[in-house]
């Protein structure tokens, strides 16, 4: 009764499907410094694999001088870097699109971010070689199980560009936050791939191999990949880089508030160099005011902005954000819809009423 | 690692909000049978109320013929009945009203249901007489704020017509599930009103006057009323009683299914009587099918029902879901649109993919 646990407010994640388990963040209600693994979105496309510690290897085979089997003691030992990392599902706000789309209908919250420790790809490429013709790395999860659409078991397995792969930040990552990587978000070892959607960033690696050619795996030929076009798959292409994006956290859509002066606060990302602007507009996209954003810190993680909103004339009040990248790219008015519903960037709204 | 519990599926509540707190249950994956407190729907209009309960008294005072004041262990000591009571939020499903109504968007689990025990409320008043020009009972919370649009500072308080608060079965309970309420949800004492919206279900309560005259307070005679009007107040006439009503569990919108059969499960509920039918259309309401659902079992609770559905052919299918009860009444097709979203309960929908 007096115990004061009894009147702590805790988030919890929001659920879209349990088998296999899907969950977003209550993105309007973190505290964005301190992003426990607890409130980190999942995203699984099968039942949770079975793997034990005890019997875990690391094989990195095809087309290398010397195909390696790594110890988890082994790759602990390298040398490791850690690297603050926002992790944005492709089909993050998904819900918003018009007309809707289907799969999980995740709203603005399956993007997570917290920092994660691991070794570099390419530490572990020096060790086994690469020979001239590899063109792809391909990683295959622990995850597995059968699609509606296609009738054999599929391993979860994507791969990467070699540039993309040898990027000195893309890391085979054992630690979030300073601890063993939680088993749901990819333990012992997950691929961390900053800068793309989340799907690359393939959890429980079962494998590395380095092939010749381009993968078609479901995962990244079915799945994954924008379609402009409901009836036909003409114009596709392949999800990769995430894009210039923001979310109002506060206030939430169809708030009722006072009259008076608020702060309005939200993050803003991109997966191209560095958030260079996030603007506001309280009046509809009539006219935007610069917010007040985090400056650039080097890291792949999301900026916190905050604007000062003072407001006395009651009504109702559309509310909308704007991201720019130091590429000069900008979040679209309208969304650009695609069959399965990736990639939503369009400029974010929020609608309240003032009393 | 190899710890089971590692991987079990735990949907939790989904946040709308923290300060107060408001959170719903995630409907679509309860195994309806055994609906834990941690699982109950949380409606709150201001912060989580301060007191003690080596303090707690309950005063009913008023228009009796003797006041008196109730310590718990009296209460418990009284003849006491348990009752399994769906409670209803009156913003359930409020996110699917077109246009959009404000306040917190509701899915569709502001809905709860458990075993309450406690006190029928007549008993406490067999000890207390009740005065002739009693009108109606007034039932104050301890918790208290500010609301946005008035200056001063309320009491969460509501009254019931006398007809209504002498039922039998609306009872002071105690107990959810056999267990002392948790603080959350009104510990140590709340009013359980079946058959009405849960806004009637006073938590926390403070004291219970009896009174001659139609209360106003401002969760009465502003919120939960139904305005039909966007503009202005005509036709306004108080929330009351639960509509009759049914939620689709699963399968969720937008999902993605094989071809072959599958299981449509979800609930139906009333305030008037009991469920009589339930149909179910997978061709957008052109063809009905009777579910299988519960039998009338003589409590508050919702029914569960179930409808087996073979689909071969690839394609996008609405399925809805319609619920008749004892009275005659039913689902309609479209909402009863009104300014603050009040009562939804127009026939579910549920869209989905097969492949």
């Amino acid at each position: 009764m007096s115990n004061p646990q009894d009147r702590l407010h805790q988030p919890t994640l929001t659920t879209h499907g349990i088998q296999p388990e899907n969950q977003e963040t209550p993105i309007s209600f973190l505290s964005t410094n301190a992003m426990s693994s607890e409130l980190f979105f999942k995203r699984n496309h099968f039942s949770y694999p079975t793997l034990t510690y005890s019997n875990y290897w690391l094989p990195i085979n095809g087309l290398v001088s010397t195909p390696k089997v790594f110890s988890l003691q082994e790759i602990v030992k390298l040398p490791s870097k850690t690297i603050k990392v926002a992790l944005e599902c492709a089909g993050n706000k998904r819900s918003l699109f018009e007309p809707k789309t289907f799969g999980d209908q995740w709203g603005k919250g399956a993007i997570s971010q917290g920092f994660w420790t691991g070794v570099p790809l390419t530490t572990l490429l020096e060790a086994t070689g690469m020979n001239a013709n590899a063109k792809e790395i391909l990683f295959e999860g622990y995850d597995k199980g059968k699609r509606t659409d296609l009738n054999n078991e599929y391993s979860y397995s994507r791969s990467l560009p070699l540039e993309k792969a040898l990027d000195p930040d893309t890391i085979i990552a054992y630690e979030y936050n300073s601890q063993p990587i939680p088993f749901k978000h990819g333990y012992p070892l997950r691929l961390i791939v900053p800068n793309w959607y989340g799907m690359a960033s393939v959890k429980w690696i079962k494998q590395i191999s380095l092939i010749s050619s381009e993968f078609k795996g479901p995962y990244q030929s079915v799945d994954y990949v924008y379609y402009p076009n409901k009836e036909n798959d003409s114009g596709a292409f392949p999800v990769t880089t995430v894009n210039v994006n923001s979310t109002i956290q506060q206030p939430v859509d169809r708030d009722i508030m006072n009259t008076g002066t608020h702060v309005i606060k939200g993050i803003a990302w991109t997966g191209t160099g560095k958030i260079s602007k996030v603007e506001v507009s309280t009046d509809q996209g009539e006219t935007w005011f610069d917010a007040f954003h985090e400056p650039p810190n080097g890291s792949y993680g999301w900026s916190s902005w905050t604007f000062e909103w003072s407001v006395y004339e009651p009504g109702e009040y559309t509310l909308m954000s704007k991201a720019t990248d130091s590429f000069g790219r900008t979040q679209p008015l309208e969304p650009f819809w695609n069959r399965k519903g990736y990639g939503y960037h369009a400029i974010d709204q929020v609608h309240v009423k003032i009393e």
